[in-house]
């Protein structure tokens, strides 16, 4: 498929089209990013779920579907493994869950990996979600499926990050790593049918309790108090509730100004990956064509002049924009 | 501690100013940058051991500085952490095991955490590395405590790096995520003692058997097959194989000269990276003084026009190399 074919279908609603244009993204392919910029107000809204794995993301994932597909919303789904080195709409074991959605034209599920390019799977999700944006589905959920570092990743993505415990996982609350406090805008306790349930319910609002509010530490002047969901994700118990508890957090966003400021924060911290990325790429390019830059390298045993010579020809031989401003 | 007195204190050999000078390199302050050009010669060596958590490795790595310590090399050990928002020698669990090593001025114990800033830990690291080569270090123990992708990072900068495994975890082998058997140059059994030990080898044998050999793909003549070394780490058993395993490893790396290439290969990811930092950092700054800019990027919705425009400036605002070549 041509680039020009591609764009043309991609507008036509093809959902080929959109799965293309994920994998380019993928890879790091700029070619795609004209079909990136959404026509005015069709901005995807994204929901990020993380969690220790088995939480029952997945199940609860499945269960929100099918409550905003009762509502009429079209709704992508992207799982990102920073782990995994599968990409590519690869079939995680847990997708499978998904299958009852498969046939739906509305719902799109994807995986997305890494391959271990550190901050990339970062912007390739980024792209994904304004790609899915633009080709007009109305709710993005982003769900982690591997362990580290996902978690930032999905907080720094969503505009709305749901953390998601169990009582069966023995340490309860103690699952939870540190900093996970700081991104959760939404706790969902699953499983609530067993055992524990009201304990690790108890050991959060603990936790939460001693925890400065999360909108006061960003200056905010009315805080968000983070709320305990309860859900039985298998027999799609409480999740009218989560959803309506993600509305009430949009509303609070867009009410206290943090929804434009944290857009605001987003766009310039991608900004300055996309900048890193571009300076990565021409720096690899100069140290690969300049055998005496390599040679001044390797006899200094330190990367510091190099990087400054090379910065100070950055932006030379860039091409200019592609189009006026 | 001013630099000077600290440059000083440094050279004089004295460990808290090596101890401060880390701290810089955590947080990216580059004014210790000069203390890590080694004299000549003085390269500190690099181990790596990775593996999933339960595996002995700490253990591994105290029986191993015992070895060292004997044949009256100096031995620092880095613990990296990149899920671990501790830093600045903050004591790990696993770490009072090394407290026996406590009163050895020989033996300098390390650990590194990374604040979720990515691509971060592994350039405190090699600085950090260079640091203690510079200081005078003989060997240097790169260890992982956390999961996910740390163990790309050790093999990012290790010489050679170890993949430990156990007997008891269950599913033995398959533990070995996707891209780890790329990474190993030796495979240590630990807890050899434990029923399982053989199938684990066996298992570990026939992955290798199914693998092509790592060097092969590196593009050398003759490839470097992983032995498999079982320990009792506990009992301080094999751990002179082990040693052997790592000196023969670096006699292949130093004969095949793939030593070169890969010191010359690591170098220029390196100030790739550093090349990207300074870039980000310029993005970042430019962000934040430049409204019109800011205002660009939110009409625009999409990175890209805003990091072309911060591009083409990168180089002008910088300061010139700081001492000639």
């Amino acid at each position: 498929m041509s680039d020009i074919e591609l764009a043309r279908r991609f507008r036509a609603g093809d959902i080929r089209a959109l799965a293309r244009a994920i994998s380019l993204v993928e890879r790091r392919d700029p070619s795609v990013r004209e079909l990136e910029e959404a026509p005015k107000g069709s901005t995807a809204e994204v929901v990020g779920f993380t969690g220790a794995p088995g939480t029952g993301k997945s199940t609860l994932v499945d269960a929100l579907v099918s409550l905003l597909r009762k509502q009429k919303k079209s709704v992508a789904v992207i799982a990102t493994d920073p782990n995994s080195p599968f990409t590519g709409g690869a079939i995680l074991g847990d997708r499978i869950r998904m299958q009852r959605h498969a046939l739906d034209p509305k719902v799109f599920i994807r995986s997305m990996g890494a391959r271990g390019h550190l901050g990339g799977l970062s912007l390739a999700t980024r792209e994904a979600i304004r790609l899915l944006g633009a080709f007009g589905f109305d709710q993005v959920i982003l769900e982690t499926v591997g362990v580290g570092q996902s978690e930032l990743e999905v907080a720094a993505v969503a505009g709305t990050t749901v953390v998601v415990l169990t009582p069966n996982l023995g340490d309860g609350v103690q699952m939870i790593k540190a900093g996970i406090l700081e991104i959760a805008d939404i706790f969902v306790v699953n499983k609530a049918d067993l055992e524990g349930h009201q304990r690790v319910v108890m050991e959060l609002r603990g936790m939460l309790s001693l925890s400065a509010p999360r909108a006061h530490a960003a200056g905010s002047p009315k805080a968000w108090k983070p709320p305990i969901i309860p859900t039985v994700a298998a027999r799609q118990e409480g999740i009218e509730e989560l959803w309506a508890a993600v509305e009430a957090h949009r509303r609070y966003l867009e009410a206290s100004g943090q929804a434009r400021e944290l857009a605001e924060k987003r766009l310039k911290d991608e900004t300055a990956e996309v900048v890193a990325e571009l300076a990565r790429e021409q720096a690899r390019q100069a140290l690969g064509e300049d055998a005496g830059l390599t040679a001044r390298l390797m006899e200094d045993g330190t990367p510091y002049r190099a990087a400054e010579e090379i910065v100070t020809r950055l932006g030379r031989g860039l091409k200019p924009p592609a189009r006026e401003h």
